[in-house]
């Protein structure tokens, strides 16, 4: 695919239009406008517009989108179509519940191993994926094509586990463990997952909800 | 505190900028230009400002932001001086993994109870917050005040609990089942967690590095 240089923003909404599309196709929607793409997510049709332009031509004017057409574009775009593997390093309560709700398939990457330290848990399976020693994890990765790391290890460990990922050239990394794996500038991908960030931009629409709930009282409004 | 409407892009930007400042004084940083803390985020100095400028003044010309202070203002403009109160739906690996990991206080929310339907769970406690059955939570709710509800259930249930807790007035939800919960318009708040976005991105930069280095290698570069 030729590309070019796109702004993080546009493709953090990437994913957001697949669901969404994925979401009207199961409603028996086959073709949308740009408009009321942008409706349905917040966005302005001219949004809309500019994003997918970044990625070439996408509707026809005055017909809109074909749902499933803009689907495979952007999942295309997302690289769902390239057989992406990933290993998951520690199965903890997160671990586990990536590997039992989480469908990775459906994204386009296939789950193929997963790594622990907990002597229970080696050799085991956990929804149909194997779970090797810690110390299997190097001789795993000279043997087998990683594209991603999903990192679920306790804090202590994960900058350890990275350097074992990165000496490697696994330099994908899906990180759980709220711990800066990189120095700025490093040439690994890293994807940090804050569920902070996530609570607090909720606890903000509280909090402004509460706010003006009190300056419409205060005007004597109900 | 005074409110005016702030786009969400500038929102979601807050809690960023609030684990950058923790980072900073933790590394002992005291003040920081906008330039310094776009750099560091990956947003422009401009950008930064007028981010802040939606809440009133924060710095001081030529000389920059002070760390602790502008943490501060940010903690407040995120409610997290509201003393919130959370409850937990759902005690499995994602609720378990959340209770375990997530330091709600340190985001200023207080979890004060969980919910589940296992009879095994109920009346035990799970890293100090006491699990109740599910059918005691319209009585909770009733006694108690709630600002958030973490939805941790499985996909079956999820809008029968969300009926419960909106209809005892609970509409602020911090979801984590990935169903649709509120009709556009709904009074309800929901945050949604996808953890799929979060995986997505990280594909489109794995499948751009490996279409440059295709496009390199077909130039004859290394």
């Amino acid at each position: 695919m030729k590309r070019v240089k796109v702004s993080n923003n546009v493709i953090r909404r990437m994913p957001r239009y697949l669901r969404k599309l994925d979401e009207l196709a199961e409603n028996g929607v086959d073709k949308i406008s740009s408009r009321q793409l942008g409706e349905q997510l917040g966005l302005t049709s001219s949004q809309v517009r500019q994003d997918f332009n970044c990625f070439g031509e996408f509707g026809q004017q005055g017909y809109g989108y074909n749902v499933a057409t803009l689907r495979e574009r952007i999942a295309a775009i997302l690289g769902m179509d390239r057989g992406f593997t990933a290993i998951l390093l520690g199965v903890g309560n997160i671990g586990r519940a990536l590997m039992e709700n989480f469908c990775f398939t459906d994204w386009g990457v296939s789950l193929t191993a997963a790594f622990d330290i907990k002597p229970a848990l080696i050799g085991t399976e956990y929804r149909g994926v194997h779970i090797y020693g810690m110390d299997e994890l190097d001789r795993y990765l000279s043997e087998n094509k990683v594209d991603i790391a999903v990192l679920t290890v306790p804090k202590t460990v994960a900058v350890g586990v990275t350097g074992t990922l990165t000496a490697r050239g696994i330099d994908a990394i899906w990180n759980f463990t709220n711990v800066e794996l990189t120095e700025p500038g490093s040439r690994t991908l890293v994807e940090n997952v804050h569920f902070s960030d996530s609570l607090l931009s909720l606890c903000y629409y509280v909090a402004e909800r509460s706010d003006e709930a009190a300056a419409r009282a205060a005007r004597g409004e109900k």
